[in-house]
């Protein structure tokens, strides 16, 4: 790692989660030196990387700091001897996501830009990129980490893993948004709570929940019932039923809603969509509204209005996971690695979200071993979906992409799966050349 | 084993499959030398045993045969000794199985005698049972084999050989019925064809098709796609999606209809509850013509009405595994034994549907190894299920029970599943005294 | 498969143990019509060759049968074509044999033919042969089998498996010889014998075993432990400790002795080096004596003499498999398979010798689950020890060889296993090219 | 955990490791604070109890530190609302230790205090103890944590986490040793290495070495192949064969030498059993030169020369633990814990030593998946020895007693087995009552 300086290559650079990572640098760097930063982004993200990269230019001298802020369309410029690559591109933009979530509702199923179908269309589109940008890292900066936060994080991170040997860890802001929904029920401060996370990105459960290294698992868990709860910007905050989640007897994630609660999920969302929009379209508008504060040229801060968008924390994670890499910190953070027997119950090539000791050498889960079985079957079936999905996505297999949806547990029929696969590559037939 | 005569016992006795059974013994005495044939029910059943039991003392003596056949509500009397005890009983009779049925259609779930909510319950009333009935064969012939038929077979016997150490084999008519089908589609006869299973009671896959030793799986497939199908006498018959089932590249069960086309499924059931009447509804008629047929004295073979249930093949199953292990034929079976392993995917201490070689020692599972992740995560949450099944049953665990429901892919919610579990628990007071 | 005459091709043709080949097909003719059997050797075989081919067709022709005997020194033609590939050679002789004895004792360590390093040496020169043979079949018989004696035959077998797709089972006479055995000791015929098996070529154990069925493995280990043994011809015959037999409570293999009682084998061995010879000094007059028997023109049988040769019961065991695969027998049989789960104990990619279902498609282990500690960590370091040897024949990696003779049982320390090594690679040097 | 003032009570408490222990919590007072220590022995060791705990005093009191030092021979007083029970007696005392290098000796075989036979022999002597100690705490200290430093430290470990619920870590300094060895070969401090430890006490190895975070295995390797080496104090120090560790490639830890140079280090120590005594000879003497320095009553420091006493480190490496436990502090500590499928190739149920994040609720592994098959083999026979081990001492099992000493890689035979089992047995008579 360059001892004089560290160079980090954002892919999807104009992304509105910008002004958050370059603050996250900013605060950091003291113990992480970062030098160069390159925002890169496509011809259509242009005008968004200038408004977002004059931001971050704006943030930065503001600091007082000698970091450098660089804005490319050329992503091998950027990559070249980069310490670390991450990433937040989306790939087909918003659009790309409002039709990923009308298309299951066309059919009576849930349309979610990461769980179930919305996701699956997602994760095709992006893997082939995710792919290209490892190929540029092997040639370019063969010693890079790639800090993955595109969704579907899990999956993204899993086609990495599988098909190359970049150096990639996954990360999201889901445990992180646990950590701090139960401070919040306990009415304590973050820094106090530690959970034991087992599970898969989006579908990650608590399974025990510390605080000051005390289990109160079952004390969180009465409050739960009792109605209190969790959740995140872009998911239903109503309760969760307390028999059942007393019968869980740990922390579920935000996301499995969609799974739990499917059938009062796709009412709300149904709902919306007719009345508000989908999600993609409520964010579309959160983002116009986002860039046009951020062209302020007085504005040199993250603006407080940015929490608003949903992937709070997201970028704050990234930083502080490249820290704790940096420096060689043996602290505990909960990103996506292999597997590799952590979890007995799942293979060992496939990812999973969970507690690991990071330092220099990368992301080292602490061990698991088997899960209980009321949530071994959820996470194995859904695991199972996101492996025929990275098949489906890297090779163009249509007959994986169609299992793939069949076997997803929100998904009704494998004929419901057809006519959704079908409509997907239709739709998005410009970004999957995969398939022919 | 007992060298000059061997002894069965037959709990649930009274039932219409009988008949079967007893053809079954008779057709094979010269290698299978069965002496005494209990057939024992509970005062409820006293008026169908009696029916069956004469038939079966006529079909006996019609036959010439030395085999004695003993009508008996003494359970104790009838375990004594045995060499078989099989089990063909219904906790609830009928109407049991019909309020199984009703109960999920209520909340717009599927609602079938084995799978769902339906076999949740079943299994909730039968588990006490079998256990109890292992109790008394520990007691009272600690040598004999327990062949359970009862549904849902694969549960019952998870349940037996978890919690007891009698030899218990579980038996279904599903992978004969597949051979059968197999054999239609392919226009051969049944013997020429062997299938490799692999999976759960009534959630098995073909993965591969032999047809005299050789590989048609392909072949088969290319029908099945063109709409040629196969299935079970109470399972609904349309044709599978052609892409859908070359894209699964093995051949389903008639029960996988209601995880592959839920849907649809879910449409028919309701259509027929509101015209001719559920399923065990259906059975009921059936069952009340077929005792009109015992009854006639002239009658002395098993009808050929008797097809028309449901079950065929079920107990002449029974006989040949009974066979298969007196005399040590060394013979592959399809049958329900503990993974062990075998299944690479799934616990060792779970029950599997799989290929055995049988001889006197019981069923050897030959070795599978992983599943493709196609089927793998069905599989896998189903299995999930039945576990948390098992130990509400036993232990009248109501939170477990709750997460068994709630992680049933048919179940749509935690809600839907606590109103379900809550009717069941009402509806079968009397059964379930395993729940303060 | 040819339905109209099998074709065979041997390798190392000119194998004493052709005649009990020839036998065994002779014997079988009427269900499996082998048409054409090509002996195949090297120039250095040339003279065998021609000996016990001449004796080969001489017995055909007394059989009157119509199958075909070729003599010839063209690998590729004899395979080409082939439904079975059988292999009997022995690269460098009994020459290189003889050297794989005398190096270990050198240095106070076990040589033997195909235990410890003189196995570590044999499998090193015959593990480029047997993957060019694969590369032959592959090219011009692909879809035939290989049916492998060659020793070490586990080790030769895994090899095969791992580094090419072709069908290949590996064969040895110890577990027949262990079912005979067992039969002599309870004095009953061979065929009312069954054991179930569990380990490693030339390492397995009957973990139980069955007279007509029925459990009689404790008995058997009285008889054991009361000083009736069983063994090979080539394996001293001291009996077996009682209270150490009886600990062990199975069936140890006549190599077993090489582990359980080293260092009186040790003893023996030096003994024998200095009187009669090594082992294979031994074999080497025998079979002089053999070829001399062969050559008599008016012989037209296989001549008793050959049970001395040790190899008893070899051939007609692979005459007896290749029957199964031909007639899809479903018959169980005691060979060399890839574990792939059968074992959980072991790896899934490496070859264990275990009972199978024998059928057209091959040989298909039952499951075994794990195996008891006593027997497990054995069976586990020789394992290890076998993977780095094929790796170390493979890819000539001279630090692989050294760790596998390291960790093996029999050798006292890496000074020795390195002695050992470059004695091996020096002796051997005109056949192993693969060391650089 | 008593919020106001730690207990700690120290089973063995008149070892002459106890001033490093006081040493250790005076050091550490300021975030652990320990108020009361009770040092408890039997009748035996009530002298040297005296000896070392008025040492103890003496230190505490210099400290001017507001810790009790109690001395007693009444263990359930001792253990009564314990925080922490750590271990470090010796049953039978060097006496027995003396025996047990003795015995194996006599028949050729190494004797040594934890690796072979007379590991086996302090196990079976050691385990019954280890269990009524856990017997008390489930009674008189639940939430207690039991450090275990008595050897065999895996095995005794394996015992009770087998056998009980008490929550237990086993210790052992040869990791730090390890660490303190890499150190000084690459000639820096300690503290910038880390080690990836995998394996069983005493047959651990260093799969990694990093200095500052990054890997310097292969230069460390290198230089040990030089000659540079490192060992324990009561192992032989010869270099490692150059070949061999390149081979290995990874760091061995001092007891490796017993496997992999079996044959010098039995002649050496012959050697030293004819000269200078067998190493619980000399560390009596040791032990006598210690005890006679501790009764100086101006001594009120831990003396120097108890570093000669071999197990320097081990008291040090327990306060550093307590002191993890106590603060919560998450940091990495190398220790004995349940296996649960961090290694792969090992049951889940055995205990391993491996790198651990250590907090409130204990010691948790970060995952291994599987070892290499190189150091695979040998960790798994020498698991297996164990998990007999533990069998034979907590049922007082003959038989298993048998076969763990037979499988032993240094056992060369079941009759040498046989021979030092009975003369084990013969002569620890009064300890062994669980063998009848």
């Amino acid at each position: 790692m360059s001892k004089n300086g560290i160079k980090i290559a954002t892919i999807g650079g104009g992304s509105s989660y910008t002004p958050e990572l370059i603050e996250g640098f900013i605060k950091r760097y003291d113990e992480l030196p970062v030098k160069d930063i390159y925002l890169v982004d496509i011809e259509e993200g242009k005008e968004k990387l200038n408004i977002v990269g004059n931001l971050a230019k704006r943030m930065v001298e503001k600091s007082g700091l000698d970091i450098n802020i660089h804005l490319t369309l050329d992503r091998q410029e950027a990559i070249k001897d980069a310490d670390f690559v991450t990433t937040q591109f989306r790939v087909g933009l918003l659009d790309a996501r409002i039709s990923d979530e009308k298309i299951p509702l066309k059919y009576n199923v849930i349309g979610q830009e990461t769980t179930g179908p919305g996701g699956f269309a997602k994760a095709l589109r992006t893997i082939p990129v995710i792919l290209d940008i490892c190929e540029d890292i092997k040639r370019l900066a063969p010693n890079a980490w790639l800090i993955n936060f595109t969704n579907p994080s899990g999956i993204v991170t899993e086609a990495a893993l599988k098909y190359t040997d970049v150096k990639t860890i996954g990360l999201c802001n889901v445990p992180i948004g646990m950590v701090s929904g139960a401070a919040d029920i306990l009415n304590v401060s973050m820094d106090r709570i530690k959970i034991d996370f087992a599970g898969l990105n989006h579908l990650v459960w608590g399974t025990k929940v510390y605080l000051d290294g005390d289990d109160v698992t079952e004390q969180l868990i009465e409050k739960m019932a009792d109605g209190k709860s969790m959740s995140m910007k872009n998911i239903k905050d109503f309760p969760w039923q307390g028999d059942f989640i007393k019968s869980l007897g740990m922390m579920p994630c935000p996301y499995h809603r969609y799974y739990y609660q499917s059938d009062q999920m796709l009412l709300d969302e149904k709902k919306d969509a007719e009345t508000v929009g989908t999600r993609g379209e409520v964010v579309k508008n959160v983002e116009k509204d986002l860039f046009e504060l951020y062209k302020d040229e007085n504005l040199s801060v993250k603006p407080p209005q940015l929490a608003k968008r949903g992937g709070a924390h997201y970028s704050d994670a990234a930083c502080s996971l490249i820290n704790a890499i940096y420096n060689d910190k043996k602290e505990i953070h909960t990103v996506n690695v292999k597997n590799n027997g952590t979890i007995l119950d799942l293979p060992d090539n496939v990812v999973i979200e969970t507690n690991c000791v990071v330092d220099k050498n990368g992301a080292h889960p602490t061990n698991i071993g088997h899960v209980p079985s009321k949530i071994r079957g959820l996470m194995q079936v859904v695991k199972a979906y996101e492996e025929l999905t990275v098949l489906s996505a890297v090779e163009g297999d249509y007959f994986a992409g169609l299992q793939a949806l069949t076997i997803h547990p929100l998904v009704p029929s494998c004929e419901v799966a057809k006519n959704i696969l079908d409509d997907i590559l239709e739709k998005n037939r410009e970004y999957l050349t995969q398939f022919k």
